[in-house]
């Protein structure tokens, strides 16, 4: 089995980078949420621009009929769609690998519950920018990484990490993807709410130390409340969350967390993948998490103001 | 000496419902920031409804100057316009005393930092809200409590609280007014950041306890914090503060906390009076106060989101 046909749910920037990418060695397929959305990928095809300039030819849909039986399909849906996504695949392409991109922990579980496709789990810190339904901007060129989740053997991981290097993308086939995930999640877990709560994008402030009031305390007590959670865990880190904000927060333009998107339009964050999985993960393994817990009870409410 | 004439500073809604009533009994004169607001009081007086149905003549002006010597001056300005109106009385009425009805710590030692007057300190629960520059109307008819600052003696603090009490309010004064001003400091610490943050008034969620995500822990949490500060500091609260929170979202009509006002106007906030007392305290008496600090950095950072 190889990757020769690649069908991609979820029409965010990741999603969009990986179809522009893929279909250039791959076919690709994407199923978007919105008619109106697929319509316009069939008519004008995929542009992605910035640190790469494709034009990609994909064929889009609302839901699987029609669409070729892929072998890999990618599930890249922010956390308030992926369970509709593993709804409008339950009982399709059973042969594919089943792959999700999705910020926190718990994507692949919720897959799970809906088929027993092969899975391999995906985090990845590329980002970029949607200007319209048929063009993304390609930003940060940094890497995905991908392994076999339960019992998928690692050759299928490599094979799909080489077909995404091969189509111009940065990865990494890993044998165990957690402690990558886990560095991701604690640097969102630190850095998103803060940001959908203070209004801030993710700026110099993330990283100031100096005053007492600086907000790099905050962000760093819940880096290391993180730390914790993920030792009882029994996770090492593949890199460490505090040096990837400050780093982050040096790149010059600041970075606007989705989070804070999401709460300036009012739309369900990602707080349950993300600070719900470090709470639940310190309840499971008996580590205190206030600040965590803090900031997920913050947005939660903050999420009932507008509803 | 006694209370025949009062000049306030400060035209919120406290300053207003002490003017319009005072007025019924001494000769008032009120400090407006904006030339406006005190030209059409003295055109128009001020109307007082509610609770009370007032209608009173003051003498406004937007400094001392014409203005009658007082024998009692109220500042009771927000948080922002304190060192503004401590400014605006240096030099000026050496013989009246000062009180000072703010939210939070402290306002007495700025208020002293410009003058050698005689200080009392003051914290009201009363409440309204304003409709106009002219008409306040009187919402929650609870007291005001006031005690002497430093060296002042306790008769003066009593002639001050008869006198508000002829004038149709709920006062006392207390021998010491600390273990009021702080169970309203800790109220207002465990609620007003939480609603400036997550956009919720003051409603039932500030109570609920029954999921792990609810609001009810956090407010609980800071409470305890709040708690933990004022026995180290040696006070022994007048009021319970966790009883205030929930007493106040059984009131029927959720308050909407000024915090929240202030946060969304872009204005700054009482965070530094309120919160930062709490941390500064705690720091003082060497006591941990992690969510006290989390918050007072969060909007701390919000207030320099939109600066």
């Amino acid at each position: 089995m190889s990757v020769s046909r690649v069908c991609i749910v979820g029409g965010g920037v990741i999603g969009s980078l990986l179809a522009g990418h893929l279909a250039q060695v791959c076919e690709v397929s994407v199923i978007k949420r919105r008619r109106e959305h697929a319509d316009a990928l069939n008519a004008e095809g995929l542009r992605v621009t910035g640190k790469s300039e494709l034009h990609a030819r994909v064929q889009a849909a609302a839901d699987t009929r029609g669409l070729p039986e892929p072998d890999l399909v990618i599930v890249s849906t922010k956390a308030a769609g992926l369970r509709g996504a593993a709804q409008a695949l339950e009982g399709h392409f059973p042969e594919a690998t089943v792959m999700t991109v999705l910020n926190g922990l718990g994507a692949e579980e919720i897959v799970r519950e809906h088929g027993d496709w092969q899975l391999v789990s995906a985090v990845t810190f590329m980002s970029g920018t949607k200007h319209s339904d048929t063009e993304v901007e390609y930003i940060l060129d940094t890497e995905t990484w991908l392994g076999p989740y339960e019992d998928t053997p690692f050759a299928r991981a490599r094979e799909i990490a080489d077909a995404i290097v091969a189509s111009g993308l940065k990865a990494e086939a890993l044998e165990d993807v957690r402690p990558a995930q886990w560095s991701k999640l604690i640097f969102n877990a630190a850095v998103n709410p803060v940001a959908a709560l203070t209004g801030l994008p993710h700026d110099p402030h993330f990283a100031a130390e100096d005053d007492p009031a600086d907000l790099g305390h905050l962000v760093h007590g819940l880096v290391d409340e993180g730390k914790a959670v993920a030792r009882a865990a029994g996770i090492e880190l593949h890199d460490d969350p505090w040096e990837m904000n400050v780093l982050a927060t040096r790149r010059g333009s600041a970075h606007y967390p989705s989070m804070l998107e999401d709460v300036d339009a009012h739309r369900p964050t990602e707080i349950e993948l993300i600070t719900g999985s470090v709470v639940r993960e310190a309840a499971r393994h008996g580590v205190a998490a206030p600040l965590h817990t803090a900031l997920y009870a913050l947005v939660t409410a903050k999420e009932s103001s507008w509803s």
